[in-house]
């Protein structure tokens, strides 16, 4: 079966508080980056999978997403799909 | 001064192992998505700043790639950068 390589980005919400990208953001400041506005840090998931086809894969990579690679209640996830 | 977004992608390097990777791998598996072969789990860091061009911004970034974002030793790093 065809290889496929899928990108997916999960990042939380914009509403959410984010102490991690605040950490960095005043992390930079110190180092002297003074133009920094802010941070925001989130997970980049690549997958490897083989699937029929694009769709196919792009099917299942949705599902992945709504049920394990990203918390619902706090994260928005998408993704992009390529061959490999 | 212009604002401009860096999208920053963190990976740990291709050789050194990513137990985080492994074990969402093992999660599918578990969850019934069977076609998946591997997963990798990065950093998406997302920085806010201010430059005086997407050129001043870009090496801004860079250097903060390398002083704090990716460790060096078992990360790589690379981004874009637009302005907003």
């Amino acid at each position: 079966m065809p290889e496929f390589l899928a990108r997916v980005e999960v990042r939380l919400k914009p509403t959410v508080n984010d102490p991690q990208g605040n950490t960095v953001a005043q992390a930079l400041g110190s180092l002297g980056f003074e133009e920094v506005m802010g941070v925001r840090v989130g997970k980049l998931i690549e997958v490897t999978l083989t699937a029929v086809s694009q769709e196919a894969a792009t099917a299942q990579v949705s599902e992945m997403g709504k049920q394990l690679l990203a918390n619902p209640v706090i994260e928005l996830f998408d993704f992009q799909v390529e061959a490999v």
